[in-house]
């Protein structure tokens, strides 16, 4: 039986020059010969794949000219065939022309029910699937590319080169226990023990870049510490910049009391200025206190500003050691001035002249994400994380029984770990992991 | 010299499967050769026409994975090379790859910069750029069909015939003016009278469409009055039905207190419902009085609902007078209780079984909408009004002066209108005019 046609509005909603309706299943050509008049003289059954058509949008109680376009199965997102409408971009339009296509048949698509079928159609995994909705969804560009990295099975093709290993070591084992009378020897244990301990130091190896994919998430949150006057706003002003525009469209964001925020490397960072840190009787002033000690705890990194012109204060000691054991960068600003003394200074900037500003951003990015680089590759669902978690696990159980249990065992274990790796690219996961993450999916894609 | 080219992203922003973005101009292929692998191995530089092509779109700090596709001038929705991106529609990748296109020389586009261009390259008149506004903005199917209408050039046609008509009285009259020596009798001045008086007439019918253009455009404001317990709400509910959907989709709207929307025969009906009616001493209560007279006032449409099932009391008289002059219906709700009396029933309803409540609404329509016809034309726009309003004044002058003035000065005035129409399809209108309308476009239209 054809999969029944599944229909949405693929482009965001609002209103835009063009919006896009996405028919996808066993026969959406069906659907578009009875709304679609094309302007030349090419019959929609004889549509060429790929090719974009104009012609007249039949929404039934109204009409619309644009574009139709048929992509043929396989060579389509869903695996399927697929026709898209791309008309005006109103909201009546794109829900008046989606409507019709309800009336000729099509069911209204579920969130991500395009992408799941290319995944149940083998057109991407469920590693690469997730990479799609962090490419949508990402905030920065850093969060984009390792999106891309994800939806291209960068992930998923060393996992699977990680399970091809254990399905070697695998069935050796299988061999030795299945056939013990047979005199060969399939299992050198020393050697095995190398094997697996090999993978483990690459499973340990990718979750560790897991730290650095949840800041690539999360934007890596920045404290600018110090006592009034040292030029903590004129430093946030310097090192936002041209950047400063990105504030407006972290709309939606929950991050309250972030002052901006700024790509550095690629990579996202919110700053948040800590105004008056001193100690006062004002109760007012006591809770805008008590917030910046809070940022000040959950922050990946903090400035710490000191003003050079100036002697070490109390002020300044007292700040310097509520940060003592932060992850923290010394910034002496107003480097025109003489030194001042009582801290080592990690840089020396003028946020009014803009000196040593680019150097003091890279020695961010460095401080927060140490080595970070764009091609690397990082984890950024959490979901991998426990998958791999859960791998390692099971290595790290075969690895301790290698020459102390019986050969059987320690295929359990492995075997173990073999179905965790499965489970990044969706080979291994279960149908509640997969509805699950399809629902994270807008309409329409 | 070669346009310069324009990028913009043309699909509303936002989180959505799919963002495109457009460049349009003398060279959109140099850009799209720098920034997009094709996977096949068609180069960018020979790709057909109105083919969509899959491959790696480069924005420089990351990559997606879409489709490009090029339209060869003058066969393009600018009349230009246009080429769209068709990337997945996450804003930080729309916004990257846009980024990209303008470090490869691109501009970016002013809001309706295309669509300018289009007119400008003669692919449509103003009206019909118009009509796409109307479209895109348009909350209801009637507001998209009208819009479709005018992109359609269907007012231009209309204009084009009356300049066509003035054009042909005017050779007339210039031949006479010019060569008054000559025994020639170009002008019978009866027939002139007549043709002047045709198409006077015409001026008058098109204009007086204007009045339910504006229903179309703002909606039919309709104020549910009567007295408390006489079923007002069901009324309203029973009105709304599955359309209650539509209020969540008045976003943006700045009609507060709106209770509902519905569409009848394609156009947005707004229901105001006015809760307390009784004068009181209770000051919140008052305003709420206030509030529901001044609904009222503005109301297109009055139902005025009566309970089948009592007697005509003096609040119903009250409020009967109160709405005297009002276009009103008078709805006796609760159709299976015994008649009322006191005032002649225009449709007796049933909220609760829904008995009647179909016919209700076509009498709305017809109501507010004196011969509604889903396939006639109606002015929406004022710009079209006014011209067309100049152009009556001038033919109504010439009209008046035939026979009473100087041939000159009747080709004075039918010149006069002739400018006017021509105002409509952006032939005789000025800059400043084209500027304002093309502002009122989003950015990628």
């Amino acid at each position: 039986m054809k999969n029944p046609n599944i229909a949405a509005i693929s482009t965001p909603p609002g209103k835009g020059g063009v919006a896009i309706i996405r028919i996808s299943g066993g026969d959406p050509l069906s659907i578009a010969e009875k709304m679609f008049v094309p302007a030349g003289k090419t019959a929609v059954a004889a549509f060429s794949p790929n090719h974009m058509y104009p012609g007249e949008i039949d929404a039934g109680d109204f009409k619309d000219y644009g574009l139709c376009v048929y992509f043929r199965a396989p060579k389509s997102f869903t695996g399927e065939d697929v026709v898209e409408f791309h008309c005006h971009g109103g909201s009546s339009i794109a829900r008046g022309v989606l409507r019709r296509a309800f009336e000729l048949g099509a069911a209204g698509a579920q969130r991500g029910e395009f992408t799941k079928r290319a995944f149940l159609n083998g057109k991407l995994s469920l590693s690469s699937a997730e990479g799609l909705i962090d490419m949508i969804n990402g905030e920065s560009e850093a969060e984009v590319r390792a999106g891309y990295m994800l939806y291209c099975e960068r992930l998923k093709k060393v996992a699977d080169g990680l399970q091809a290993s254990l399905t070697e070591i695998l069935a050796g084992i299988d061999a030795d226990v299945d056939f013990p009378e047979e005199d060969l020897e399939h299992t050198d244990l020393a050697d095995v023990k190398t094997k697996i301990g090999a993978i483990r130091d690459k499973l340990i190896e990718l979750r560790g870049t897991y730290s650095v994919g949840q800041k690539i998430r999360q934007g890596v949150n920045v404290v600018i510490a110090g006592r009034p006057n040292t030029g903590k706003s004129s430093l946030l002003n310097a090192l936002l910049g041209a950047d400063k525009a990105i504030v407006s469209s972290v709309a939606g964001t929950t991050r309250d009391a972030v002052e901006g925020a700024l790509e550095i490397g690629g990579v996202r960072f919110n700053l948040y200025d800590t105004a008056g840190q001193r100690e006062s009787e004002n109760e007012i002033e006591n809770i805008g206190i008590e917030r910046a000690r809070q940022l000040t705890e959950g922050a990946d990194l903090v400035l710490f500003v000191l003003d050079a012109g100036e002697e070490f204060s109390e002020e300044d000691r007292s700040i310097a050691e509520k940060i003592e054991n932060k992850n923290k960068i010394v910034v002496y600003n107003k480097s025109d001035l003489s030194d001042a003394r009582g801290m080592r200074a990690d840089i020396r900037v003028s946020a009014k002249t803009g000196e040593n500003i680019q150097t003091l951003k890279q020695m961010m990015l460095e401080k927060s994400l140490q080595g970070y680089s764009a091609d690397a590759e990082y984890l950024i669902e959490q979901r991998h994380y426990f998958a791999l978690g859960k791998a390692l696990e099971g290595v790290e159980a075969a690895y301790r029984a290698c020459g102390n249990a019986p050969l059987d065992l320690l295929g359990i274990d492995l075997k173990a770990a073999w179905d965790a790796l499965g489970e990044i690219s969706g080979m291994t996961a279960n149908e509640a992991i997969i509805d699950e993450i399809f629902a994270k999916f807008c309409v329409g894609k």
